[in-house]
């Protein structure tokens, strides 16, 4: 079979990553044969850069071209839902960066026009690659850690100083990236919070900060508490506005908890699970025999390219996606209602009311600094 | 000058400890004289025990003994402010057991006592004998960490099995305890969070469960979300359902960060603060040069001997108190705020409004199966 030949809508910084990964071989089956950006100055330089590559003005030109099998959208936050659902209408594979869009309810929308398509559609979240947060899914969803209790993470090393936000006017603006933190930095996190746990809020409580650390629109520190349907309850806190920050994620279940911090991950494994020990237990300060397990040998993680490598073996020989684009819409939803819930000063629930959420985005957009 | 004549009220599980202590030596220039504990069997024992020391049926006789010149109040919580009030009208000095009491309100009236009594009052907070916390608050209030952002304190590793709750009938019950979590494991951590830091919330919004993990009235697990009048956010987690728990406490400040956890402080210092670096900076990407600072030399901590020993030294010699019992009003007003905040699903101001919380804890009381 022949290469997938990919184009590559918008070429900022995430977009020049993935053209060089493509067109460095790394990708087995795997060309960059197209690319479009609006910059005039930046497709100068495209073509000198990559002059095997063609490269267009518009979206709509690289889309019609016939030079594409699939596309990866890596355009801002805002387009994605709408250069993904025109890509699929000319019956192309899609791979978007993340987050999916701003607003669930938009995303939605392509999600339907994914499905309408029959194409592939995938999301790079790369940190799925990651073999630290493979295993705690795994470690979950096989039981080994029980009935989930507690989730906690504490995601405050995304450090953005003031310089950053100056380097581009649509930067941390409502009507230029739609949020901040949680939509610029913790995509990831917000992804990997429910993808390792296979549970979403039922509600959420969230105490978010705008332009607190630094001269922006949107928000720079949150601190979230959510519910979750089968009692547990779980904590979110990131900041861009603090270093040397943490990155600790602590989940504990009735057989144990698990703890990924450092570049490492701990698993405190009972013996006997938590409601076993308690029910047969006669002793006032007993507790169940414990064991901390180390996993000496997960390797690195393939990142991006572990990605597109996924993405394009799915076209070519249908192997599974491991970051399906249709949901990219959950964390995004767990994004979106901690921003409701911050404006509103109350519960939001899941799912999410969406034209809730939309309505007041709208709002700020429609004051923001960042227009036009 | 003679030893301190040491009476002791109440003797169970925390009064027994103290006991021993007193006795065995350990304490310079302190004696224990008398006890009096309200159970005739453990009365029994006590003479048994400690044939030295004289053994009362009730508070009122061991205080009008003339055998003491000083009071550990080791009784239930909710007597701890009754008994500190009549030993300092009788010109005694008073060290009580943690928690000051089970309201702020009535802790006050002590604290007002201790004032007119101008005896010295003790509060045993053993964890600030802790040379890691003793550090923490060293490393904040010198400037060395710079101006809070932020607090985190995970403290869920106060596990107690049903067969805990099962040992009282007056065990976590509204009437017997007035509490859970916050009032009978947590009031060091509750202490030390204002003690090491300085700060007192402004505000609190606790979200708590109550009999969630065990058949008990009260709660078992409290998350808080808490801001300071200086702009900083901060979050307490517990619970004694959990194991193996957590013990994490973290504080964010503009110089660097401070963690506490697996009974090691390390400290990440910024060599030029981060609000310095960020008016300075240029670079969309760069951050502060960061320093990992461990103490490798604290030393163990001499617990509630240390507390005996200070407060001994206090009245013999004027020594400063490192617990001054004054300040068991701070812990108590965060936890009957947290608890207030829950009841009310809202935010509650600090300073507490004590009335409030008397209240809403009475109708508990009123219905309580731990009444009698």
């Amino acid at each position: 079979m022949s290469d997938i030949r990919y184009g590559l809508i918008g070429c900022g910084n995430m977009g020049s990553g993935h053209a060089n990964t493509l067109t460095s071989g790394a990708i087995r089956g795997a060309a960059l044969t197209a690319v479009c950006d609006a910059s005039a100055d930046r497709r100068v330089w495209l073509r000198e850069r990559y002059p095997s590559v063609t490269v267009f003005d518009t979206t709509e030109a690289l889309l019609d071209s016939g030079l594409v099998d699939a596309v990866i959208v890596a355009t801002p936050h805002f387009d994605h839902p709408k250069d993904a659902i025109a890509a699929f209408r000319r019956g192309l594979h899609v791979l978007i960066e993340k987050p999916a869009g701003v607003s669930a309810g938009r995303v939605r929308l392509m999600n339907e026009a994914a499905a309408a398509s029959g194409r592939r559609f995938g999301i790079m979240y790369n940190q799925r690659m990651n073999p630290l947060y493979q295993k705690v899914r795994d470690l979950i969803a096989s039981g080994e850690l029980g009935e989930i209790r507690r989730t906690n993470w504490i995601i405050t090393d995304w450090y953005r100083p003031q310089a950053y936000y100056d380097s581009g006017s649509w930067r941390a603006t409502w009507a230029g990236e739609g949020g901040g933190v949680l939509l610029n930095q913790c995509p990831h996190q917000l992804d990997l919070w429910q993808w390792t746990t296979g549970l979403m809020p039922s509600r959420i409580r969230a105490f978010c900060h705008f332009g607190k650390h630094r001269d922006i629109e949107v928000e720079d520190e949150v601190t979230a508490y959510v519910e979750y349907p089968n009692g547990a309850t779980g904590v979110f806190i990131t900041t861009t506005g603090e270093t040397p920050g943490t990155n600790r994620y602590e989940v504990t279940g009735d057989r144990g908890k698990l703890v990924v911090e450092n570049g490492r991950l701990t698993f405190w494994r009972l013996r006997e699970s938590e409601p076993e020990f308690n029910a047969r237990n006669t002793v006032p300060f007993d507790r169940p025999e414990e064991w901390k397990i180390e996993f000496p040998n997960l390797g690195p993680s393939p990142e991006h390219a572990g990605i597109l490598q996924n993405f394009t073996d799915a076209l070519l020989n249908g192997a599974p996606l491991l970051a399906p684009g249709e949901e990219g819409i959950l964390g995004l939803s767990i994004s979106n209602a901690m921003h409701l819930s911050a404006w509103r000063e109350e519960w939001v629930d899941l799912p999410l009311d969406e034209a809730a959420f939309e309505t007041e985005l709208q709002r700020r957009i429609d004051t923001s600094r960042g227009r036009g």
